[in-house]
Order: structure tokens, then sequence, then C-alpha cells
């Protein structure tokens, strides 16, 4: 039973305009189901790193993979991680320099990652990672082998620490510059979803609507 | 002068996938400056926290700001960090599970912070960032006071120890693979900048050709 609301940690409470603040798991869950690529940030004897890479949420926790071989998936397990899932809505100019920002939604997840070792588990996972996306696609595609799922790293942590950060509107301008003679708005932004372009090199299949109708960030459940 | 050409250190040298490895300083300069939202990583006791902030390059350097009371901000004067930038081009659907993967241009930049303490440089830093996206909006907008500027942190990084990644192209499919009867091909991905909104709070200003013609991840050297 998913739940519906995450109490902050100290560190994963929002310090800077906590009016922005959100931790209600129907929220955090939006955001991360529209936003596929994400950044992991992990720790290298001392030093940050951080890769960008696909993620797919199930229930409360949330998994990304990754070739086994691959310096982040090898380092991670039981290792803290940060992971961040951040759509850019809109650029806001104000009167001010000061005031200009950006409108957002975002999600920060604190906590360890969890290698999954099974490989039962480990397919099951892969699986629904693809079907949340392209709905039937699996069990069209040539069927994965064992040497490719020992290949396969998949990673995962739970939700349990996590804030989102939820930026919207129109720029709040300092006192006084109501009437300062300059334009002000937003520029909204949107990730795009373009025509699909088939393989030349396949051999000709027809289009399915799990690729005619994929929306980059709509996935279903 | 800018480099031309940068020499990976061993931890910045790409390890998987080295054929998409790229160091030179036109495709790092020319992915950075079309990709303004990018990922600081860095630590806090030991714990990795990655944050999402608009960035802008000048020659050799990436610089990005926020306010000066924030938690990144304050941790992060002299401090290691790792910048990734990323835009996702596509989505590449192959006739295995195996080989589906996404098309992308990212970079990363390790290195360690330097906060902007002279006020007169940090000025002309953030007028630098927005005339990048926004040329002749600095000299229109409500000047920025001392107050403001104080309240306004620059921490900027060189591009020493960096590397890019770029992904193209249709899925390379496992031999054997070539006639398996599915659907393979690629989803164009793309942001895409919608018509600016004016406040309907401020007065009325004709919209000027630098939020007119704006083009998000376009900037103007």
């Amino acid at each position: 039973m998913p739940r519906t609301s995450l109490a902050p940690s100290p560190r994963s409470r929002v310090k800077r305009t906590p009016e922005k603040a959100r931790y209600d798991a129907a929220t955090l869950h939006a955001i991360l189901d529209a936003c596929p690529v994400v950044h992991v940030g992990y720790v290298i004897d001392g030093a940050p790193f951080v890769t960008p890479t696909l993620a797919w949420r199930v229930a409360d926790r949330i998994y990304w993979h990754g070739a086994a071989a691959s310096r982040m998936l090898r380092s991670l397990d039981g290792a803290a991680v940060c992971l961040t899932a951040t759509l850019t809505d809109a650029l806001v100019l104000a009167r001010s320099a000061f005031e200009h920002s950006a409108n957002y939604r975002s999600v920060m997840v604190m906590g360890h990652a969890t290698l999954t070792t099974d490989p039962k588990a480990k397919a099951a996972q892969l699986e629904r990672f693809v079907e949340l996306h392209w709905p039937g696609r699996w069990a069209a595609l040539r069927p994965m082998t064992v040497q490719e799922l020992k290949a396969t790293s998949v990673l995962s942590m739970p939700l349990d620490e996590a804030s989102a950060k939820v930026s919207t509107g129109m720029a709040s301008e300092a006192k006084g510059d109501e009437t300062w003679p300059v334009w002000s708005g937003i520029i909204p932004l949107t990730q795009t979803t373009g025509a699909p372009l088939a393989d030349p090199a396949a051999r000709p299949a027809d289009m399915p609507a799990h690729v005619r109708d994929y929306v980059f960030g709509r996935i279903t459940r």
C-alpha cells in the first residue's frame, strides 16, 4: 500500500523557499513518472560523481539500470546515493535581474542503493521498465538471454527520504518594481516527442501503437 | 585563448562505451551552451547531493549561481564538485531489450568550485549570464542593488577535467537479431520553447526581440 505522505528528514527537508516544498507521495510520484531521465549522485574516494540515466518507479521505490561493468553500477550497491529528477517548465523574466528564475518540478531522493541480485527479480524489473513506457513491447522483443541479464545491473532505492520542489507562476517582483518599464513574464518550455523514425536497415514492420502513441514522460500503470 | 582539446584525467576518461567519448573543447562548449539546466553534485558529511541549477559558460569556465544562504552555495567554495549537463535527443528501440538505449549529449565536469568574492566581478558575471540568453536585457532591468548582489553567490569551475559523451543513430543490434519481426527505430525528443506569456499584472510593455526570438539553449556570443 503506497504511503500518501513522506515526513522529511532533517536533510531532505527543503530549506530554501520552503513554500515550494512538497512531501506528499502523489506529487513525488507524478514528477518521477514524468521525468524518466534522472541524475544519480554518488561518492568515490570522497569526490562526487553525477551520472545521467533512465529511471522508473514502482510503488515506493525508484529503479535504474546499466551495464554491470560500469563504474556507477559497481560502486553503488549499499552506497549513499542522491537521485534527482528535474523538469524545467519555464524561464521567468522579472523586472529586476535578481527576481529572474525558472519554473520547475524537481524531486531529490536520498538513501542507499540496493542491487537486485536474484535474476528472476531483475528480469521482472527490466520487463516492468519496458512495459511502463511501451505496453506490449516486451513480449514482442527477441527474448533476453542469460548473458544479457548477467551483463545488466538493476539498482533501486526507497522513496523514504525524498522531497519535491515545485515552482510555478509569474515572478514575484521586488516592492517598487511594479511599474518599471520592461517586459516581464514567462517563456514556457516543453519536452516534445517527435515522429518515430524506423531503422532503415531493419526489415520493415508496422509501427505498433506503443511506438506511435508514445509520449516522453507519459507512462502506463 | 580557449584550448581546443582537453586531455582526460584517469577519472574523467570515459570508461564505458569509450567510442562515444569526446574531449575536444568545441564539443564540450557546444553541449554546455545548449544545456543551461545542469545538475551539480557535491558531498556533505560523506553523502552526495545533486542540485539542479542554471549554468553558463565563459571561455574555459562554467558558472552557476544561487542564494548566498543556500546549502549548496555555502558548502561549495573550494569543495569538490561534479557538474553534469545532459541533453536527451532520442529513445532508441532495438529488437532486443538489451540494446534499447537513448541518444544523448552529455558533459561531466569535475573539479573544485571557486566562489567569486569581488562584488564587481560577481556583478559582471551575472550580467554576462543575462546577456548570453537575452541580449540587451540587462540595461533595461531595474538596476541591481548592493543588497541583491550580496544575497547572490556565483560559483565557477574550470573545464580542465571534463569529458563529453555523445550517442547518436540507430541501435546496434545483436548478431542474429536483424530479421526479428518487431519495429525498431528511434523516437526523437526535443526541448521546445513556447510562446512567451506576459505577466498580466505588469504594466503592458512591448515584447522585446530578446524575448520574442529566444530559443532555450541558444545563446549569443
